[in-house]
């Protein structure tokens, strides 16, 4: 199962990296697996920990897809490590194993510790359209114009029923930064 | 904001009625729209009170659209009420104003507790793929049939990708009744 998270990592000097991905959960394991080159697999492999940051808040998965990486942090618990100030949850973790791989190494980790913060609020269409959007944005490069299209047309449906200000603002910054790509292309 | 939950009711009796149902949020208001007839809205006028389960088990969003509607429950906290085991955490809710309406009153709650039981584990693809397929399957009668053919197939992507064992039980419940409508419509 793959769950989509915010990972917190920190440098040996402290300094903290913020990156939205995908974790594969196998029971009580946790599967980190980052295209290189990446920041969170270097960070990963200098101070061997990282934090899973469970957020609801669409807003850091679309603004670190477009130039806003700077959320709140506050301290980790139980390692050196930084949680997301707007987590609902979080798990602190240890790497306990490495498979190299020359483009997507996977980093086996550990649970340390988790932290319930805040309850979950149900499901919300309009972020899944948001989390869809902003996967999309990530794949500009690779994908035709036209796919694109239809499927912001098919997500803004769920989005415009059932979003909240938060959910508006993430989709805007998506929408502006494919819209910049559009007219680039056919320039 | 719409927030997608399970609702339980009971009636005077203390008979518990389950029901996935999108519920609008407006600061501390929970405003929950049934269309009518509804046991839900019967229920509600009957007792004054729900609880707003935030689950992430998507079993029960489309077991309840396919004939599974038994699903485990234990006493609320501060009302006469029940609340769903698996739910993350859920909300207790008193009625304090109707609009009525001839086809979807609108009921005003206020939340007298929430309760945070289990730590939100982040988003999942799959859950959101089979939350739209349960919107379509309530709403097969309406579409064209194509188009409901579109639209799962761009489901099954994030579907195939990121599901867990409760996200594919869930998802074949959907097609086994979306297969069966096909079939009847085409004979």
């Amino acid at each position: 199962m793959i769950q989509e998270t915010i990972i917190t990592t920190q440098n040996s000097s402290g300094l903290a990296h913020i990156s939205p991905m995908g974790i594969l959960v196998r029971s009580d394991d946790f599967i980190i697996q980052p295209f290189r080159p990446s920041l969170t697999l270097n960070n990963l492999l200098e101070t061997k920990t990282a934090v899973l940051n469970y957020c609801d808040d669409v807003r850091v998965f679309a603004g670190c897809l477009t130039g806003r990486r700077d959320w709140p942090l506050v301290p980790a618990e139980k390692i050196n490590g930084k949680v997301l100030e707007c987590a609902l949850a979080h798990t602190e973790v240890e790497l306990v194993r490495i498979e190299d791989d020359s483009i997507r190494p996977r980093l086996f980790c550990k649970a340390v510790h988790t932290v319930n913060h805040s309850p979950f609020r149900g499901f919300n269409r309009a972020q899944f359209s948001v989390l869809e959007a902003a996967i999309l944005t990530s794949r500009l490069n690779r994908l035709p114009i036209e796919k694109i299209a239809v499927e912001i047309d098919y997500l803004r449906i769920g989005l415009e029923k059932t979003a909240g200000e938060r959910e508006l603002e993430a989709w805007a910054w998506l929408m502006a930064v494919i819209e910049k790509y559009k007219a680039e292309v056919k320039a």
